[in-house]
């Protein structure tokens, strides 16, 4: 495995399942496979999430843990090609990717996107300049697109709560004074089509994905409709991909709370977290036994252990 | 043990004492301890000696360590419960902390006063939020009105040279350009009177500590009548805690001197660091061989030590 | 091997390559030597390959590693003796450094010049505080006037590459837009004096460096003259020592290009980076087969392992 930036990157969503359930069961008994080995983390946005399930899957894979954290202020680095470099950046990309990967065996990059320009964003520059020029394996830690860590981690849980074969899951859009990336909602969907389950995603119209994200998913503006019968209720909010960045709503109506939630066939609550509560979600119903939130920040060592483990068994 | 934000977590501070002598004398033999276990430590306020030895205590101890500053401007988090989060704050304290509990087997935290309101600092909110949501092990790195680490190092100290059973120790406020918490001072108030030692407060009028952690000892406001016959004097300063927060006074009589000194019984001269030299202390007193500033700081490896070893004794 | 500051606290350099490629050879052989044992990196300044290649090398001979960023804002230190600290100095830097030393059993250390004054810089105070008062053996990650674990990386670059037993090694100054230290190319300069080498240095008039490092290097103002016959050209800019910190030049014609590396007996590229592309070398130079560049960098783990491994013998 050399690369983790999507779902596309796991040849059996259904395998990998399995193995991220084995991998719970007995989080310490591949510590042979990183003796010796180090990870490198690289966050050029803030995490605490994230970096703290990664630095723990590492370790319980006897890895070392390196983390390098920079802002896009402290360490400017260039990222066109053949420009003359007389201005405020001292570094190349390539020069410093390269320069990771000889201290590295297996490297984690976030890299969140600028919400000003959506092909720029779309185009997932910095990322695939990560694979390109690490000469390392390379997992997202969060790009400009996608959260695969997160979604693997969201299915999981589901996997795991699930009381029927194809349970019914809902992704609604849920208001935020911020503009936020499409990069979990996008994943979440990417994931959620992999899977044999009823998918449907809820928003007000102005908010719909990028397609090759939400591919043949059902998507249903009527929210009471899209809720009925859900099994798993998925709450985010993302700004609009059409109108690039922008906040297009902040309708309070959208933010779930128990009468939503009594629509549903007493669905499990999703967020990825932070949420912000009485925004997002009343606290009645995150804070309710439904509530996956824990459950879900649990499994992000899980998942980002899975995928450790499938590259350190083949370097 | 579930906590140690303070002397009274320790049912019985002599044995606790001998354990850490122990500690010290072969401080790597319980790796087992720590194996496959995770010290979180999480820093609202800078820290060089908390940080440096609560990472070492927890190397010693076999275990992996992951710091996590967070500095109040980069992360707010939203303390009271119930409110509608649109502002500035991204995550309620609450699932910050039950998540950071997901990754980790203990968790210290260090969180400093505002110095603005007495009550608001003296009621620990953020020390006791870590220790209701956290579902893990919780280690005070110094709160807002405590820093019992320091304390028991402190007493280790004091311990290891003293030259009678009941020595007498002098804790003295000395002067200083900003103003201070008194989590220090009332901290090592707590300890001293927890000891079987004479111990004496001086200070200026005016800089009286809460009585909750000074209880019973001897508050001498004439200097020398304090110094006189002691076997130890512990310089600190502090702000006011009945004027809260204030600076009453910058009196240079106050800094500890040779002459000074002179009137003991050849004490020890003790501080926490850092420290102002010729405003706390003069250097020539700092660097005597009867100083023991740094046998406190090695010391505090081993109050940090004893404490996680027994709480991973009862994970 | 109580301290690392420059290539004279090498006695035998021949002996101390041979190690190093040694070391290159098994990297994990001699892990016992680092079993609870703690390396503490104490950056003033900001690194990337040095903090890596630091913590890869400490974690290869099985020691803990422990990073400290203190930036010169941060955390701000006085360093005369004797003064009343009643400013905005919180601690002196004896008593910070001495409390590290009680935590860790190697020291590292950055502190880069600042360019003000070349009597204060050259006299390495930082750094001998550091050796003074630490109580552990001290290792330079590059400080005012050297950068002695770059220069040895370098010198076993070299080695590697070297085609004769004799190679003509160039330095060369490039341009630059900021104002750089002197320390690498006073370092390489010293290092490549203390190697059978035929050595020469080339920059416009005015970049002289301190006599004291480059000693008997041929200094050749005819860049092309310089170039010519040389097995390795190495680049690097540095601001005026004479005219102490300033850029007497940034002529765009000594930028190494295709051209004049034409010049040369089919000469390698080496510099220590980060590099400005097309400022200090064209692309077509440093993307070409003979660019050692990730080479070097990768040597930097085994200059700092080799350090590392000899003070852990006799500690």
């Amino acid at each position: 495995m050399k690369q983790f930036t999507q779902v596309a990157d796991l040849p059996n969503l259904e395998v990998a399942i399995q193995e991220a359930i084995t991998v719970k069961k007995a989080p310490f008994i591949h510590q042979h496979l990183g003796k010796n080995k180090t990870l490198g983390l690289v966050f050029m946005n803030p995490s605490l999430r994230t970096r703290l399930s990664s630095q723990v899957a590492g370790q319980n894979l006897g890895m070392s843990v390196i983390v390098l954290n920079i802002t896009k202020e402290g360490w400017q680095l260039e990222t066109q090609d053949g420009v003359v470099m007389n201005g405020d950046k001292a570094e190349h990309v390539k020069d410093a990717i390269g320069v990771i990967g000889q201290y590295v065996d297996i490297l984690g990059v976030r890299s969140f996107p600028k919400l000003e320009n959506a092909q720029e964003d779309y185009s997932e520059k910095i990322l695939l300049d990560f694979v390109k020029y690490a000469g390392v394996p390379v997992v997202s830690l969060e790009s400009a697109t996608r959260h695969p860590l997160q979604s693997f981690a969201d299915v999981l849980t589901i996997e795991e709560h699930k009381k029927i074969a194809k349970p019914k899951v809902v992704l609604t859009w849920s208001p935020h004074p911020r503009a936020l990336p499409q990069a979990v909602p996008n994943s979440f969907a990417e994931w959620m089509n992999a899977m044999d389950y009823e998918f449907v995603i809820t928003h007000p119209k102005g908010y719909e994905l990028h397609e090759a994200f939400t591919q043949n998913a059902k998507i249903e503006y009527d929210r009471q409709k899209a809720f009925e019968g859900a099994d798993f209720i998925y709450a985010k909010n993302w700004s609009s991909f059409h109108d690039y960045g922008k906040i297009l709503s902040q309708d309070a109506t959208w933010t779930v709370d128990q009468k939503s939630m009594q629509w549903t066939n007493q669905a499990h609550f999703m967020h990825c977290l932070p949420v912000r509560r009485n925004v997002i979600v009343t606290d009645d119903v995150i804070d309710s036994p439904q509530s996956l939130i824990l459950e879900q920040a649990k499994n992000r060592t899980i998942s980002m252990q899975t995928i450790l483990k499938r590259m350190l068994e083949n370097l």
